[in-house]
Formats: C-alpha cells, sequence, structure tokens
C-alpha cells in the first residue's frame, strides 16, 4: 500500500493483531490466490462481522446447485454495476474472466450486460438481479415464472436472489470504506485466448 | 397461517426438522417475544444462511457503541421504507415504538422521515443512510464529515453504513420471498402515551 | 397542540373568527369524529378554499357510484405515499382500516401495495391511480381500457382518476404547510380483528 | 369541434343541458373571451365538481396579493410544462403571453424556465413551485426561508403551493380525460412587440 | 440583438471576419430564410465544428429517404424537448409548422407527442427516437424490430437514430452556450389554417 | 469477424468498395494502430456521415488547447459510461491508459468517477461533463463558474461541453448500430506499471 491511497477509508488492522480465524482464512486466501484482496483486511476490523460476511458469502457462492460459477459471478458483477461500485465490479470481474476463460466478458457485463455475450438464459437471471437490486419494490411473482420457465428451479431462483442481496450489502459497505480493488484483480484472466466457447451462448 | 396468505413464496420448513441450533435461537426468540418473528421461519430453509444472517443482525444490532436501540432502528425503518419493504418496515417500526416509547414515530419515519420528530443529530443520520441505500456510489467523504460534525464517533459511522448495508441485504431477501410481517407487529407498541420525551427531540 | 409541535407551518386560527359555514362544518366532523382533524383547522385560513376544497372532496368522496368507499380510501392511501405526505398517508389509512375491517390493510398499502391483500381488480385500480399519480403524462388509452376490463366503468374511471388529482393537490397543501395527523388516526381502526373477510381478496 | 378531434375521452354534455350555474358561467366566459375553453366543456359533464373546481381556481386566481396574474400563470406554466399537460401549457401560456405583453415567455417556460428571460424572484418562485410539483416530499423550510429571502410574503407562498396544488390536480385531470386545448389558445397573444419590459427582468 | 439578451454565453465573432465559406453559407441561409438563425453565429467561432457540424446536418436532414421532411423535424423536436432546448424546440418546432401546415403540431409535439395528432407509423418512430435520447442503453433489436414492423426500412432506422443522436450533441451545444432562438422562430408557420390534411393522421 | 459477433446490426461495406477518402483514412489509422478500430467500419456505410463525424472528432480531439489529450479521453470514458456504451467506453478506456500510462485509470473512471484517482481539477471537468451528459438543462453559469475557478479557460470549458456533446451523438449511433469494440481495445495499455505518476494526482 505504501505510496497508493489507501485501500479504506477506516484503518485497517495489523495482520497480525487479529483473531486466529481471520488469520487463517486471510493466509488461506493468500496461499490460494498469491495475494490478499482488500476486502479481508477492510472487514477484518470488525471480526464479528468479517465472519458472519464471509459465512454468507461461502454459503452462497461456494453452493453446489443449479447456477455455475460463472453464472454467480455475472450476477455480482451487474447488480455492483448499477450501484458504480469499484471493488466488486474490478474483483468480480476478474472471477468472471477466471470461470469463462473469456477475457471481456467481464468488461461488457459491468459495461452494459444486454450486450454482453451471453444467451437468453443467463439475460434472463440477469434481467431478474438488475430488478431485485434496483427497484427491488417491483419483484414479484411474474419475474420468478420468467425464470423458472427459462429453466431454473426455485433453489436456483432463490441464489439468484440472495446473492443479488448479498452484494447489494457488499457494494454498500464497500462504498462506506471507500474500499479500493487490488491492482492484481485489473489484470486477472486478461490473457485467455478469445472464447467461441459455449459460455458465452449458453 | 391457516386461512391467511402464506409469509413466503418459497416453502417454509417445519421447526421439527431444523438443526438443533436453528430450533434454539427460535425458541429463544418465541420465549423473549411471545411469537415467532416470520424472518426466522422464512430464513430456516437455508441454514447457513440464517446463521450467517442472524450472526452479521446480531453482530450490529447488539453491539454497544454509539447509536443507541432506537437510532439503529430508525435507520432500519428509514432505509427499508425507501425500498417499500412491508416486512422490515412493519418490524422494525415496532420496535421504533418499544425503544422510543413513542406510538408515532415509526410511521412518520415510514412515511417521510424528513417530517418526522427527530433532532438535527438523528436526521443528519438518516440522511446519510438514506443515500448509502439509494444512491451508494454518491456516499463520499463529505457525508462522513458530515456524519462527524454531527457528534458521531467513525465507529458510529461504519454502524450507521453497516446496518444500512445489512438491511439493503434483508429487504432483498424479503422481496424475494414476499415475506409477510406478523400481525402483532402491526400494533406492538401502539398503546404507549403521547410522548413529549427527549427522544423526540434529541 | 399545547406541548407538542404544530400542526401546520402556518397560522391556525382561532375557530370562533371563522365564518359561520366554517364552523359548522368543524363542528359537524367534530361531534360525528370525536375530534377535529387537522386539515380543518389547517385549511380554515383561506375561507374561499377551504369551501372548495371540501366541496370537491364531498363532490368524490361522498358521491355513489361503482366503487365502494374502503376502494377509494386506497386510492388515496396508495398515491399520497408516493408523495410521502404524512397527513394524508395517516388519516385515510386509518380510513381503510374503518371501511375494510382489516387492521392491516392501510399499512400494506402505505408500505408496498404491489404486496397488499388485495384482489386483481383492485390492484389494477391502484396501478392506474399510481401511473396518474407519478407520470401523469403517461396516461393513456391503454390505462383506461385495462381499467374496464376489470369491470370498472366509466364513471369509475373518472372517479378514480379524479380522486388522484385531488390528492395530488391535498398532499401538495400538506407538504406546503407541513401538516400533520392527529394522534387520533394513528390508532383508530387497529383493534378490529384479523380479517379474512372479503374485503382482502375482491 | 367537427371533422377535428374529440376535445375529452369522456362524454361531453350539451350545453342546453347543463344547470342553469353552469350554463351562466361558460356564458360569461364566452362573452369574455370569444370562445369557451375546453375545461368548462369537459368539466361541466360532473356539476358538482366543475363548481368546486371554478371555486377554487378563483379563490386563488382572482385573488388580490403579493403575486402579479403573470407571476400566477408562470406558476401553471412551469408546473404544467413538468406534468406535460399540452391543454394547461397551452392555454395558461396563452395566459402568460397576455398578462406579460412577452410573446415568447410562454414557451420559454415550457421549455426550460432555467433559460427563461425572468429575474431572481421569479426564477426562486419558480424553483420552489417546481419542487412542491415534483417531489413534494423534500419540500422543506429552506424552501420557505429562501422564498421569504426573495419579498414574497407569508401569504405569497402559500398562493404559490396551493396554485402548485391546483394544477397538480388540473394536470391530472385533464390526463385523465386527454383534454386538449382549443385552437385559439395556440396563437393568442402572440401578435404582441418583442417586449424589453420590466416584467421579463422584475 | 441590442437591448435583448446575448444568444450565447460565448462570444460570438464578427460576420466580416469569418472564413469565406463560412459567409457564403450563412448569406445564403440568410437569403432563403429571410434571417441568420442564431445557431449559425454561435457555432461560427470554432470554423472546424461549424463546418463538422453543418456537413452532418446537411448529411442527415437533407438526404433523400423514407422519413418525410416533416417527420425527421418531429424527431427533432421531441427529443430536444425532452432535453429542455429552447433553441432546438422553437426553430425545430416551426419547422414542423412549416412543413405539415399544422400550426399546433410543433407545440404539441413539444409538450406531450403522445397526445399529439399523430398516426401509429410516426407514433412508433417517436417513441424509439425518445427511447434512443433518454436511456441510449436499453435500445435493442425489439426497438428496430418495431420500427421495421410499422413500414420503416432499415435505412429509415438508420437515419431516425442517426437524426437523435445529431441532435443529442446539438441539444447539449445549445445549452453549453445558452443558445437563444430567434424571435422569428416564435411565430414562423402560426398563421397556416386549422389542418385536417393527412399529415395529422398518416 | 469471421465466428464472432457481428460489429454492428446494419451492414458493414466491404473496404474495396468505399470512396477513395475513406479507404485512405482507414488505412492511415491501421498503419498507425496496427488494426482498424470498429467504428470505422461501421460508420463507413454513409460515407458523408463518416466525413462529418470524423471531421468533428479530429476538430475537437486533436485540438490543441489547455485539455491534455488524457483529460479528453476522461470526459469521453465518464459521459460514455453513464450511457453504458460498450464500444466507446473500451476503446476510450484504452486510450486513456495508453495517454495516462496509469493501467487502470479507464476502469476506475468507467465503474465510478467520483472514486477515481483524479485530482480536484479534473474531478470538476467530470462533473461538469457528466451533468451535460445526462441532465443537459440544468446546466448553467454556475457550472460553467465552477470550471474557471479551478482554472479551466473559456476555451476549455467549450471543449469539455463540445466533447461532451460529440458522444453523446457517438454513444447513440453506437447504441443505434449495436456497434462492438475490436478485442484489441480491451488490452490495451493494461501493460504498464502501476502509476504513481502526477497525472493520478494533477
Amino acid at each position: 500500500m505504501a505510496g497508493g491511497p489507501a485501500i479504506s477509508r477506516f484503518p485497517v488492522p495489523e495482520l497480525d493483531g487479529l483473531p486466529a480465524d481471520l488469520k487463517e482464512r486471510i493466509d488461506a486466501v493468500r496461499a490460494k490466490t498469491g495475494f490478499v484482496p482488500n476486502v479481508f483486511l477492510v472487514m477484518a476490523r470488525r471480526p464479528d462481522e468479517f465472519r458472519a460476511f464471509f459465512s454468507y458469502y461461502d454459503a452462497l457462492m461456494l453452493r453446489e446447485g443449479g447456477l455455475s460459477k460463472a453464472e454467480k459471478e455475472m450476477v455480482v458483477v451487474v447488480t455492483s454495476a448499477a450501484n458504480q461500485c469499484p471493488y466488486c465490479v474490478v474483483a468480480h470481474g476478474a472471477l468472471v474472466r477466471l470461470f469463462t476463460k473469456d477475457p471481456r466478458l467481464g468488461d461488457e457485463l459491468a459495461i452494459n450486460y444486454r450486450q454482453a455475450e451471453v444467451g437468453p438464459r443467463q439475460r434472463t437471471m440477469l434481467d431478474a438481479a438488475l430488478k431485485l437490486a434496483t427497484s427491488p419494490q417491483t419483484f414479484g411473482d411474474a419475474d420468478v415464472q420468467r425464470l423458472l420457465a427459462h429453466g431454473f428451479s426455485r433453489e436456483d431462483v432463490w441464489d439468484i436472489g440472495a446473492i443479488t442481496g448479498l452484494f447489494a450489502l457488499s457494494n454498500r459497505l464497500a462504498h462506506l470504506a471507500d474500499m479500493r480493488p487490488n491492482e492484481e484483480f485489473f489484470t486477472l484472466g486478461r490473457g485467455a485466448q478469445p472464447s467461441s466457447s459455449s459460455t458465452r451462448t449458453s
């Protein structure tokens, strides 16, 4: 961080002073990813909230179900872009690239998902997520029916809605803290070959 | 529930089949409150998410800090009203009444907090919360400074923002599930005497 | 009013000094209701406007026609909630409770009528009213046809639209004067039994 | 009307069958103006509402007070333009031209009052009126203070707000009925000489 | 201009000092129209931009194709009205009057095109133009298909969209410069007889 | 393009059949950039519009003045992001990276310029540009004064506004054609070292 802008407008604790379980989680993510995503550092100042947030994250994002990992990340990018959240768009845009092997889809979704290379199933998913993100009071039975008609199960509908909800929280925490994305996220997954994969048209 | 509308558009599990810790939490809340708020039943279908959600809730809402219990509930009611969330407005409007002993403040905040009987400190808090709830991308240093200038500590700012974030999630879960408030919440705390208490003008 | 906040940001005249017809109307409403709704006191400073306003009110709200008294009040609550008008939402929410014997419907309509316990006929009525209230320039033949298709007569359509219009005026007068609801309205009609009546699903 | 589009989507009664007081008012306006503005014909189908509406209109628009006739019409044009109401913009744009002798001010106000040739006093009046027309829930003490600081009396503030309210009603009635302006209004007052009068800069 | 308000908030060059081609174009328009529309004077300060702007204008507005001159001007008026651009609405409203011989259509389109006397083909054209003007990110294949279904060719679709785009630029230049319409435009074409021509219902 | 999605929803002409001047321009840009940006191909179907568009582009973007090349591109990216225009955001985001040597600034500006690493001068420029792009009717003297107070000259103000206007056009052309960015733009300039350069804080 030295020399660059702060990653949060709130104080960021030293890793050494953190509770063991936080430290363990952070070490694990560094071991896997090669760096510590800033969200772990920014949230660490409130250990109970850190635990609750990442438990929720794991419960939804690691859950096996009808949505692919890539589809979950698409929901995150599109709803976070509507909230203009730099951390979430940049970090999860990288995950879209990694999970789809498509070096452009993250940016396409962040700028205007209506023109992104996704098929009708995913377009329907993103329409529903965006509606729940930006005008939740109008989300209703018709939206659920549209998702079911495109082959999503009722559990998938919950996943789409709950991930949208979790990032409604996450985006606001990021704006509260003025949380900045790690530099690594900007370039991750950009080297992949232009894709003609089924991901783009599923 | 028999005879009335469903409390969720998703299946609600039987209490008997729930994991012990969920059952325990639900029994505890019934013992304390006299009934089981529907959010516990609606969320119980996904035990991991139930645990994460209520851990987060406890971490923020039970935390000792610069915000009073009543002030936290005010943030919940105003931001949930902006999202037109029946469950959150009705249930937490009741808590505003209980914590302030003011039988009208919950409705006033739900309809138009700008005209509610709150003082400048609380008005500033609610302005910031509403901004983070409805246009989070414009929340910035000036908003934080305004809160600090009204006597909120930096930890209070985090609390205001994080509670706003948690109910951004909660409102969307409630709209996802079409979650309905318990009848009890509509009348709770309405019997209190009209208040001329300091709560209204602090 | 002593000790509480003012009911208007404009001076409120003494009852004794009012023209006889205003005094008579106010006495009549007190005799019937048990208290004087603040709108009569706030409007009394301009006797000609008082007379015109309540003549209009009577012409629409007391008129016999295809809309029930409860349905007229539903239009008032939903459009006034969109304008976040405390006086109109609280006072007419009470009337919804009184006319439907449903202690919850007023709040449900005020928070999010899309999730309130009303049937398709009333939902269509409220959709049209809200559109005319909030984006009147888009109200057109298709909206009229939709109402007719749900069994409303052409005169009912006029009533729905004109009541919406009258409260577009009323809400703005209330915001102009910062008019406050009487305490009595907050609790009126809340004691009724939870309803499984046909009102909720007509 | 023969050969042209209808002036209302509701039936328009024959003049002969109207109650005497309506007929008298309509005859009077024809005698004065040379034609019958369509609003009188469109409203005549509901005599009680006709009476109430024009009583209210007279009470505000004919009232002697701090606002000039031209200023009252400016409020009407700007708020009606925000609601995109053809009848009100065209008819009252003509009155702006007649009262100011300025053949362009009506159109300027209808298109973008921020660029119209009005002075700071009138600009402040129009800002307040537009706010009350389009986001009444945010109208507050600061808006009243701003008007008072520009030399408006408290009664003037009421007039500005009440006229805004009356045309919030009027615009919605016009949209309800798809009411069309008389041809005469389009050209009335356009022949006046370009004005360098004090009206434009008062 | 002497005695009146400035036509631009930027300096307007003397005609004598302009490059020959600009002078020639301005002389030609004066010869044809009888006055120099202010846009030529306001843009002349940047000759290269003047040339590019009017080349673009000519390429689209003078192009022979499926759209009539009147229809092109309708697109200009409706999209410029959405941007509340005085110069473009007044000047091109005059052209609508001249091309249609209808003295009212320009004002009708400027106030609320949904109620203007245009047929379904033109209504569809204006819906598409307004969408591209005000929420371009939602313009998509369905909009193009709707235009084709109403008899527009693919080249017509381009023309509608490109004219909308050119005036998105033009409106912003006019707001940048606070550009004022010539007095002549306010009255041009108002003398024509009320039309029962096919233009109104094509 | 073979195998990938089309770059336009309108036919794209063969290069061989183009007028000589278009072909020359396209060859020149290929020689300089290494590939032909799609905008040249998409616009080529209408040679006169092609010439006008790129003349305008050159007049503004190549003009020597108070704005740096990087600042001009910032205006393009921020206003195009507000219009959710994939081509403009991706292509000009690449130019921001190239001109600033900052591999992250393009994405930061596209997601939320309020949190991007720009100084107060550039923040003021972007605030003004965004206002003119999204609510041009409210752009006024106060906005111009704010720019002048931050050291921009009157000519710079014109440049900021005119570039905003040109891309209001360009964004709508891109949405009209569903124009897709070249793959090359997604990665261009991402290899530069993380910058601590003065660009980020000027």
